[in-house]
């Protein structure tokens, strides 16, 4: 299996979100149904060494990679949410540090016990990561890997989380 | 194979996110791996008699749904985003009416080609459900038919969708 079959397939816009950063764009890949099949195939091959209980993806993106995962692994998954948008009064709550000001995730600590592979489109600098993780430990369950579509190697994110990490495209600059 | 055992894994939540409005919470059945795999296998029973080229889902607990059935049926799949959300200069806006205000999705126009199943966690006015039908039409595409976890049926929602509308758990009152 051939990873740069999918890189053809990640979109790349200059100046965006600001000028100077090249944006990495998956939506052609999972717009392509090939492609969508082979990045399934590479993380099930990445997964399959972990013993692991249900999966716990980030919003928004995340959302989408965890669906498709626990379809394939037929598995639970449990939803780390935005400020606000987890329902009702139970649910924990972590702060966490942006590049301007702070945000915070949740999530509801019933839906939160056993091991968890962690998901998310993409691993930058790792803050939003290292925050879902503590997140899931304080909530009483453990993270026992992290696994995005791409990492920013350059960004060092996996230094941030205390688990192993596991990415299908890696852009080393 | 039998809604009420789904049923049973919706949380209830009174008064939320308001006074007087009882939530339907699909965190605690997206948890259970055998009630998202019974889940599952109803979602592709309804869509089974559709002819279809991808799924399209709408942001954010759409994704979850999206990525399970893309993974089910092989397809690709393309991501309606809030505002803001679709990165790089081409993409098209719709906006629609809210209880207070307005609010507006977006699509990338070179990722909306075919017929699609649209997909959504829940069904209540179809305020945001219609605008994205509308606005994979825009960008010309063609939607066969709308799909939700759960549908609030005294909101009438189906009755703002053109398409066809299929849901699994469906409250009256």
């Amino acid at each position: 299996m051939n990873v740069s079959l999918l890189e053809k397939c990640i979109g790349k816009i200059p100046d965006y979100p600001k000028k100077g950063i090249l944006f990495y764009d998956f939506l052609p890949l999972i717009y392509n149904s090939d492609a969508l099949s082979l990045a399934t195939d590479m993380f099930e091959n990445k997964l399959n060494k972990y013993n692991f209980d249900k999966f716990a993806a980030i919003d928004a993106r995340g959302f989408l990679f965890g669906g498709i995962l626990c379809e394939r692994f037929k598995k639970g998954i449990t939803l780390i949410r935005k400020k606000g948008k987890i329902p009702g009064e139970k649910k924990i709550k972590i702060n966490y540090e942006l590049e301007y000001g702070t945000d915070s995730l949740e999530i509801n600590p019933d839906l939160s016990k056993g091991k968890f592979i962690l998901v998310d489109d993409l691993l930058a600098t790792g803050g939003t990561a290292s925050a879902a993780e503590k997140l899931i430990c304080k909530a009483g369950g453990e993270v026992v890997c992290f696994i995005s579509l791409i990492e920013l190697c350059f960004l060092k994110g996996r230094d941030a989380i205390s688990a192993p990490c596991e990415s299908l495209i890696k852009y080393e600059t």
